[in-house]
This record gives structure tokens, C-alpha cells and sequence, in this order.
């Protein structure tokens, strides 16, 4: 009885440790890249490669960075005085993108969860402290996500750098834009409730 | 506004093109291997460049092989008078896993399938040919599969070689052991009728 040789098992085993790809769909990956071209099999290979070569954090506030400062790091027109901490390098495209915001960033790399294991010394909390307290910081924005983790980890923040004299605030809860108040969640509808505004 | 960086996007592309991944499960992969160790990520590019330097088809019946021959066609005790024609390595390996078949095979790399653009020419029909013209091999299971495009696929291949003499068989149709009658679709019932054994 033969099996998959050596190479194929060992290609399955890889694909197979990606997040959300079990045993069925890692058999079916390695399979289309046995049967599609060499050239095609190998862009992917290297695109793997230069991702890890040529991307890194940035050294000023964790976001991807192809040299040494991130697009928002090394664009003198940010307003430096305005810091906004971001979970994750999605979280900071997304804001990005509504071009509603001209300040700079601190990603965390993460949020605190003790039970999945994520201790506040496994974020970016160190650099964050130093960054505030370095001063020219006027206003801490904490837009991490609006979940118990991310509440969590906000809060920790603020009792964190309590004390340096920089303003703290959130991003605004309510209902989302374009929803409809009979599908919305009893925490949502909470939110929109005690953060109402003045017309 | 910033986006993903070329690199980070090239891999998210080349990610997207597996089958299956869409554009935000590519983007999760891509997120993943940006995290993980150096080591993992250069463990599953150098498991695609090896499989794809190392695995090639036998040259003989187009299974996966890591040398000219396939571990099948490399066996001196299988019985080369004796040919299994499957769609796929994958079909290969559950045959064998059943250890009741002692012949070689053949692998047509896929299914006539027009509408896919897969034609007769895209399979290994003029190898098929060669072997069976060849002499030696008294009997050509024909064991693709039970499906509009693999019936199609062996009844070209029986036309194809029809007055070489030798025999065609193709695998056996009825009820899924372990099944349940009341659960079994239609063409599965009349297969099972119509193919009725005496006991």
C-alpha cells in the first residue's frame, strides 16, 4: 500500500497549519499546486519569501513597513500630536481608508486575553508608554475593537498612562450608518441610548 | 491613504489564486504568515519549491512519483497484466488503501469535461493507448468516476481502444456499504436494482 511520498505529506503538513485550513482543504491545495505550473507554484513560494524579508514592523508604531518608518510614519504631513492605537495593521487600513483622520498611529499587535493566552507584555504597550511619555502627544485615541477584549485592553491603556497628562478618548458607539434599528443588538441599541447627541 | 504595500498585495494575490480562497480568507493567510516565525513561513515556501523540484508523474502510469518511476509501477511483484484507469492520484491512493487490488494503473489526470475545457487531448489518453497497443495487459478497469463526465471519460477510452482485444471492466455500482436505503438518491436504487447479484 503506497501513501503520499515524503515532499506531499510534508507540503500538507505546512498548508495545514494555516489558519482555518484543515486536513481535507490543505489535501486540496497541494494538489492544485501539484498540477498547476512551476512558474505559478513558485510566485507563491516567493511571494511568501519577500513578505518575510522585505516586511516588517515599523519602528516607530508597528504598522507593516517596507523600510524602516510605515507610509504614515515617514509622511510629514501627520499630525504627530494626535496618536490613534489601533489593534492590528487591518484596523489601521480601515480607518485609512475614510480619510477622516491626518494623525499617526500605534498598533498593538493585538489585544489582551489571558485566556487565549495573551499577556499585556505580549502587545506593543512598552513603546506606547514611551512614545506618551516622550511627550508632543496632546490626545491618546484608543480605537480598539468595541469587544470585551478590546474594551479590556483600552482601559488598561488609559489606567496605564494615567498621570502623563494626555487626553484619552474613544471612538463613538452607536448605531452603525446605513443599519436598521430592528436587526440591531441589545448592545448596540444600549450604546445608541447613552451616547445620544443633541440635534 | 494608505494601502496594503506591493509585496504584502502580491501575496495576498498569489494567495487568492488556491482554489477556494477568496479575497478575505487570501488576506487572513497573508496576516497570518506576517505574524508567524521566519521559520514557518520559509517552512511552507520551501515545501511548494520542493514538491514542485522533487514530485513529477511516473513515466509510466502518471501517478505522483519522486523518481522516473511511481512506487506502483516501481513494485516487481504488481501485476502488470492487469490496468486501473483513474481520474486522479488521490482516486490512486483510496484504491490502494484497500489493499484488494494487485495490478498497476493509470492516471488520466483528470475528466473529459468540455464545458470545463478539459478535452480528450488534455489527459494521458495517447500514453493509455500506447500501453494497452503495447501488449501484455489482458484486462483495462476502467475505474473513473461514477459521474456524467467519468461514465463519459470511460466510454470514450473503451471506444478508443475498442479491437485491441483486450478486456474492459469497470468497477461495481449499488449501494454504499454502511448506507442506508431509505437515504440513497435515485441513480444510486437503480444502479443497485438493476445490477442485482443471486445470492
Amino acid at each position: 500500500m503506497t501513501a503520499y511520498s515524503e515532499t506531499v505529506q510534508r507540503l500538507m503538513a505546512e498548508l495545514g497549519k494555516l489558519p482555518g485550513i484543515g486536513a481535507r482543504t490543505a489535501e486540496r491545495l497541494a494538489f492544485h499546486l501539484l498540477k498547476c505550473s512551476e512558474a505559478e507554484a513558485m510566485a507563491l513560494a516567493d511571494a511568501i519569501r519577500d513578505v518575510k524579508q522585505r516586511v516588517h514592523p515599523c519602528k516607530v508604531c508597528f504598522n507593516l513597513a517596507e523600510g524602516e518608518l510605515c507610509t504614515v510614519c515617514a509622511d510629514p504631513r501627520r499630525d504627530t500630536s494626535l496618536l490613534c492605537v489601533v489593534e492590528q495593521p487591518k484596523d489601521l487600513l480601515a480607518l485609512e481608508s475614510t480619510g477622516a483622520y491626518r494623525g499617526v498611529y500605534h498598533v498593538l499587535m493585538g489585544h489582551i486575553a489571558p485566556l487565549e493566552g495573551i499577556e499585556a507584555e505580549d502587545l506593543t504597550l512598552e513603546a506606547l508608554a514611551r512614545r506618551v511619555k516622550g511627550g508632543g502627544i496632546k490626545e491618546v485615541i484608543l480605537a480598539t475593537n468595541p469587544t470585551v477584549a478590546g474594551d479590556g485592553t483600552a482601559l488598561h491603556i488609559a489606567s496605564l498612562l494615567a498621570g502623563t497628562g494626555v487626553k484619552f478618548t474613544r471612538l463613538a458607539r452607536g448605531l452603525p450608518a446605513g443599519g436598521q434599528i430592528e436587526y440591531a443588538g441589545r448592545s448596540i441599541l444600549a450604546d445608541a441610548i447613552n451616547e445620544r447627541r443633541q440635534m
